[in-house]
């Protein structure tokens, strides 16, 4: 008998090296003959990644609410579990997502200061008992993720945001980490090498050789 | 001393007459030398425009799903609500919203049959404790509004449904309409004059002139 199919998040700031870890992960993982699906949010639908540009979109003409920002992501998250995420977990394949449910709490609640009330009332409603049986959390100084995020290309609305907003991003993403289960904090200011055998520890002992 | 700004709402299916009567009712409020701003959901902001036609459009790729249509109908209601409707009240403006809240009550829990815990859920956190202060719900037979839409032009996503997804819309305005106070049902099936009068007296009743 083979074991369940597992939902696994990578979660960190921009420039935490979120995409090399995936990356590492999803090679892992089908090595050992997982049937591996990759997400990312918000997007991983059409409506869904029609949703990603528009709340990462720079607007000219007015203010993005934090609590509609808080919706799309949401609205995005739903049409992501409904269509993809909760029929693979069904059809036995491994889900390997870039950021969930974790980057809201972060981002919205934690940049963003937005009332945990209203932050849990939309888990409550949108994700149900939903949750990943592993999230590895790559943590990086926000002064030297964006730097690397930077040094990609052009910043988007949100990741135009002032330090502090990241500061106070990073803060509760670890204090999640610090007081739930199945979290993996892995420092990312390490080299890769050290990174991804991390990564490679923390999925055995979590997940089972 | 005047009296303060007021939030109107005309509600009704497709084809029951609401931009008609929005017409009039933004005329007569003028002529009375009231402040008035037009509004209508989805939409009502460049953002919440933005999200009136991803949720209209006919997806060719997938399905929307129902709870995703509900998120993003409150994501644009939260957007116009904090940049447009109360903004204006504050300024004594008053409201006039071609729909509001009542509409994602009657579309997506009586047409589409949603939770109504999770409606609530959504009600609560998006508009804490925002009701208009008189809603005009213009009752019409689904198929006679159907047909009227249909010479208009081309259905959108919403448009196409079943004739029994409009019957169970038009059940649940009427239901809420039956149950809950400063809600006003129109016979939209009366000649306009009629209608108008109808309105007239409404809105003289419950704004007191």
């Amino acid at each position: 008998m083979t074991a369940a199919a597992k939902f696994i998040v990578v979660e960190g700031l921009e420039g935490a090296g979120k995409s090399t870890a995936i990356s590492h992960i999803q090679h892992y993982l089908q090595q050992r003959g997982k049937d591996v699906i990759c997400t990312r949010e918000p997007g991983g639908t059409p409506l869904a990644e029609s949703l990603r540009n528009l709340v990462k979109q720079v607007q000219t003409s007015e203010t993005v609410a934090p609590q509609t920002e808080l919706l799309l992501m949401y609205a995005a998250r739903m049409q992501l579990v409904l269509n993809v995420i909760k029929p693979a977990l069904a059809q036995g394949k491994w889900v390997l997502a870039d950021r969930h449910d974790m980057s809201s709490r972060a981002y919205q609640g934690g940049g963003r200061q937005l009332d945990e009330a209203f932050i849990n009332q939309l888990r409550t409603a949108v994700l149900g008992d939903l949750r990943p049986d592993l999230t590895l959390y790559l943590d990086i100084d926000p002064a030297i993720g964006l730097e690397r995020a930077r040094q990609r290309g052009e910043l988007d609305r949100i990741e135009q945001e002032q330090l502090a907003f990241f500061q106070r991003t990073r803060q509760k993403y670890l204090q999640i980490a610090a007081s739930e289960a199945n979290i993996i904090v892995i420092d990312a200011s390490q080299p890769v090498a050290s990174v991804q055998q991390q990564l490679t520890t923390a999925l055995d002992n979590a997940l089972g050789q």
